[in-house]
């Protein structure tokens, strides 16, 4: 019989699929040919298309901006860039209430375009770039952090039209907000450190690295869910130490290299959950999205995962990359 | 500035675009043909394709046999049947645990074919068969309810392959768990007799009649959600009278036209809230799925809904049948 799990701290349950769970294959479709991209906001050269850089990083330098103030001009030859989203769903400013149940939707939206290559998606950089990547990562949300009006920053990532990518090119995206989500409430003060020994042991380890863990959680919602911990319990991205960040990049890198070998490079998402204050084991939940959360999911919260953790966890770490 | 809304009655927050709202055209997709019908699981003819039914309507009649007994031969002429799922989420059994964090998956999983007609869509039903289909969720809710192991009973639909749809036939689906979902829990005791008052006169009203209230929630999740409420606090569908089921039936077909005419007859889910036994102000939700939720929407459980409520339940309001 297919079983119902809860979340390590939470009440929310999934329903595993131990019955007829699906095979990797089961889940690769085939992905049209992507067109060659003709005026890509996000490419070199193009500067100019996009709200002005908030930050760009070259070869052993970066030129940033105050957050709030105007940005930089359109310069060439970076490696990465922040800049505002031009169809922000928050804005700087007050974050005036107007009821308990209404608040302005002061914060910032902010873009990460992650390289200048159009067709360089995490899963396939290398050691070098994807650390760069966290660390413009980690010096986003330090800036945006300070805000007076910030209470959250979520930092997060879509790839591929069905995860919600509107634009092909590699981008992460910040969306910083003036109320902290019940969702990340919800892990303030858990002590993850018994879990991810638990997890190291338990058949869902994915990787493991001096300073990294990488697991299917026992209760994931998706396929191939797998989240990235620091073994050092840290509130955010900030807090990791440079080679903590550099190895949970490479670690993430690798997770996400495995998925696309094994699924056929599908859709996912990403998302870092972190806290600016209050303790809580910051890390980051990687989502292949292999299917569509229905009627079900909207009326119960509960998810139907047709791919037993351990089934995944196995699967991932078996692949040869 | 776009709005921050909170839920009612719960921390649910939505980030509500004011700056930039969608008008209802920007979400009108041109539909491809839908192929003929061949081989239709749920057309008639085929009843020896699916599992033996549970329940089959008649005209002026319904044949039933006991839950967890085997079904009904396979018999043409029915209007409406309830046949267990091909490949159930969760089975009739025992709900055993093996920790707090796991437990079987017992329960039941039916599919409500609403109709011998394939193109037969709920939106396009007329009053005698939208009623029809909402005493056969009653009676299954009832038969279903009184399992010794069934603690919630989800009753949803699917339309739409963007809404999880797999078959076209006319369907909706009866997942029956043993453990009750937190969202559900989270709606107990609430009083919305206010919140209905409030809503006939926000300019948020979609439909109002003797019985029923319909109305676009102040911090919708989705763009056009609508909300269906008897008037009289009920539990569960079982506790409607007839004057009230029928009513609450012809007002939900009524929205969902008004949906289907605005915005091209999109993809949508809806189900009911309800309990079996805490009190709780059982109601229908009604989410047209228009977008993708992603990376934000996983890391803070928070949508970003492109139409504020106010204008949604303006345009279902105005346009004309």
């Amino acid at each position: 019989m297919n079983e119902l799990r809860r979340d390590y701290f939470t009440d929310r349950w999934v329903i595993i699929a131990t019955d007829r769970a699906k095979r990797p294959t089961d889940f690769v479709r085939p992905k049209p040919a992507e067109p060659a991209p003709l005026n890509c906001f996000f490419c070199p050269g193009n500067e100019g298309m996009t709200p002005p850089s908030k930050a760009s990083y070259f070869d052993g330098r970066v030129l940033r901006c105050e957050a709030d103030t105007e940005g930089l001009p359109p310069l060439t030859g970076w490696v990465v860039r922040a800049i505002p989203n031009l169809f922000p769903a928050v804005k700087p400013g007050e974050a005036t209430m107007a009821s308990t149940r209404q608040i302005a939707a002061a914060g910032v939206h902010e873009v990460i375009v992650e390289t200048p290559e159009h067709f360089r998606q995490p899963q396939g950089m290398s050691d070098d770039e994807i650390r760069r990547l966290f660390t413009a990562y980690r010096d986003r949300f330090s800036e945006i952090a300070r805000l007076p009006y910030v209470k959250y920053v979520s930092l997060f990532r879509n790839y591929g039209k069905e995860a919600g990518a509107s634009l092909a090119h590699p981008h992460s995206q910040i969306i910083a907000l003036p109320v902290v989500p019940e969702i990340v409430k919800e892990q303030y003060r858990h002590d993850y450190s018994p879990v991810i020994a638990q997890e190291e042991t338990s058949g869902r380890l994915v990787a493991a690295t001096q300073h990294t863990v990488a697991f299917a959680p026992f209760a994931s919602p998706f396929p191939y869910g797998v989240w990235v911990f620091p073994r050092r319990p840290c509130k955010n991205i900030a807090e990791l130490t440079d080679a903590e960040r550099d190895d949970m990049a490479v670690v993430t890198r690798d997770v996400l290299a495995r998925v696309a070998k094994l699924l056929g490079d599908p859709p996912y998402n990403y998302a870092f959950v972190q806290s600016m204050d209050v303790p809580l084991h910051m890390h980051l939940r990687i989502y292949p999205r292999l299917g569509i959360e229905a009627g079900f999911e909207l009326n119960t919260g509960i998810n139907i995962n047709s791919v037993p953790p351990e089934s995944a966890a196995k699967s991932l770490r078996e692949i040869t990359l």
